[in-house]
């Protein structure tokens, strides 16, 4: 029988402990978020709506068509003008989904003959792009500039080095400046995925490439996404001109996919425009997310000390990560609980994400109901 | 230099004729739009803005997380039911696009030591899926279930067969029934991309697999968008509740995505109620198409019989399809323009697209106009 495989897959899965379900939420969740990467608390925001909500009305449910049909409106080059000034980039290109930008950025900038040299801790988008792209990939152990270093050595030929610049399961940082050292010791271009760094790191949450003196580099290549930090979806590639171009000319998932939603475009750029306006918000984040690691720690719990706004907290078990997620959830609080195959060295744990507009009281009752739930 | 060769192949690209660039339009196109995915002209539809608003107001301008966190809003799964239960499937999953959509079927349905049968024509998305999965790919001539007959003998064990409903560049529908049966005789599933199918063929609308008494098979998977007839953005999978789950569990697109913005499924929500209320909407796209064939041969245009709402217009050469477009667009009238490498036969063309509520007059208009303009 067709797809007869999938039933064993399935009873392997659950053998394992490992079937995920879907867990639909109200519009007035009762559960204080821990799980979301809404880390400026703005999905909800009044401005954020009804930016949404104004670009629908204005221009429509869809984009209509692909990006170089009819899928392109003046509010996606607005919001593509503003990313790029507000990171300092040359230039922006905006995708459906920072899935879709990643793909666009490793494909179009690894073609056949180049090296990828990408990390081994690297996001599921930026492997599918390496799997996609007509270069070789090496993958190197996680954030380990001498490897990168040996892999280019090795190389001749164009290269590009691919990263996240903070990882989503620990929350930890790239070596980005190291990496980008290396990278132009050896003529490789540096892409770097800066998803939970755009709103977070960097002066005013101009992200993690701007606060490493890489913002506006020719040779640096950024993507974000605008799902998380501006509470919208969709995605973003930043860069030289040249470079952006060049994706609008050979980036399938730009050439071949719906161009993003006017709301969702809209709803991204009033995001940022607060961020302009409230640059504080970006500090507070981390802050949060510091403070969330320094009480989990006293503690006891085994907490990896944040970089950004992704606190991770190790589990014994992938049962005991879900049990432990469960049961937080059971007294009201949302944390994110991540299993193999999410996680790249098979540690199960809870995903907790600091928010900007966490308060004191909340987050002291988050850790509390986090130890009491402790398998 | 890094993203050197980059220059080298623009100037390439400027050689022959096939750089690509972006034309922002602005909110009240002065433009007759022959050009866009609109099938249904839904996309500016009060009714279906209205449902993007609303939804950006209640659930937020964004989905906040991945679908498996906290991506997933009791919105979603409103919509996903109601899509499944039009188009006569058990079961559905709404991604950000089409592309993901496409890209999660193919790659979670087509395990190492499957055989994957891919016609030459398929979309991009479809391709790419096919080159991310661990099965082997065999490409198999544009609509011809014999040679698909013939690789699915050949091989043993798991097999999906892979294909578009309507091909997008011509506009041609494939041969879906005999497809299933030879997939049957093989044990072989079915994965159709209904992209360009849903809201104009079938029953109301209801799709191509509905149309040809494939809906609801246990052996058929649909992949749909949610950004042409629907006038809005994202993508669904639609089949067996088991394979649905499956997805759930396997897919990376869905499980490292974050999820569909609300007001992206307020807005497919909206049109597809639309849809149910005004049945007609599909049968006078489709009847639109006829006209616009007839009345472009008519004039001794080499346009290609419409399956669906694409009309598909021969060029002489890329230069020509480009200023036959250009010229069109310069008195007022949007076509598409398909060139090399979005064309799997190097034959470029343009591509107009019917709308449901293009008038007698507007059509009359676009006609003449074509055939003024032509090279």
């Amino acid at each position: 029988m067709a797809f007869g495989w999938i039933d064993e897959r399935a009873e392997a899965r659950r053998r394992a402990g490992l079937v995920r379900t879907l867990r639909p939420r109200p519009a007035a969740s009762p559960l204080l978020d821990l799980a979301s990467n809404d880390y400026l608390g703005l999905a909800r925001h009044p401005e954020v709506t009804e930016g949404a909500a104004r670009a629908a009305r204005v221009w429509g449910g869809g984009a209509t068509g692909s990006r170089l049909v009819t899928g392109t409106t003046e509010l996606h080059t607005e919001l593509e003008r503003e990313l790029a000034d507000f990171c300092g980039a040359e230039a922006a290109l905006v995708f459906s989904s920072g899935y879709a930008a990643n793909l666009a950025a490793v494909t179009a900038l690894a073609p056949h003959g180049s090296l990828i040299v990408s990390d081994a801790g690297n996001h599921a988008s930026l492997i599918d792009g390496c799997r996609l792209a007509r270069g070789t990939t090496q993958v190197v152990a996680h954030a380990d500039p001498e490897a990168v270093r040996k892999a280019l050595h090795a190389h001749d030929g164009p290269a590009v080095v691919v990263c996240d610049t903070v990882f989503s399961v620990d929350g930890d940082a790239a070596p980005l400046a190291r990496l980008a050292q290396v990278g132009r010791e050896h003529g490789a271009g540096l892409v770097v995925d800066d998803a939970h760094g755009l709103g977070v790191l960097g002066d005013g949450g101009r992200g993690a490439p701007h606060a490493q003196g890489l913002a506006g580099a020719d040779d640096v290549v950024v993507t974000v996404t605008l799902s998380k930090s501006l509470g919208s979806q969709g995605g973003a590639v930043l860069g030289p001109a040249r470079v952006i171009d060049h994706l609008v000319n050979a980036a399938r998932t730009f050439i071949f996919d719906t161009g993003l939603a006017p709301a969702a475009a809209g709803a991204a750029l009033a995001a940022l425009r607060l961020l302009r306006r409230e640059p504080e918000r970006a500090a507070r984040a981390r802050a949060v997310a510091g403070e969330l690691h320094a009480r989990l720690t006293a503690e006891g719990l085994a907490a990896v000390r944040p970089d950004a706004a992704v606190v991770s907290v190790r589990a014994p078990s992938p049962e005991g990560a879900v049990r432990w997620a469960a049961e937080c959830r059971a007294v009201g609080l949302a944390v994110g609980c991540f299993r193999p195959p999410s996680v790249p060295d098979g540690v199960s744990r809870l995903r907790l994400t600091a928010r900007a507009d966490l308060t004191g009281d909340q987050l002291e009752h988050a850790v509390r109901v986090i130890r009491r739930t402790r398998p």
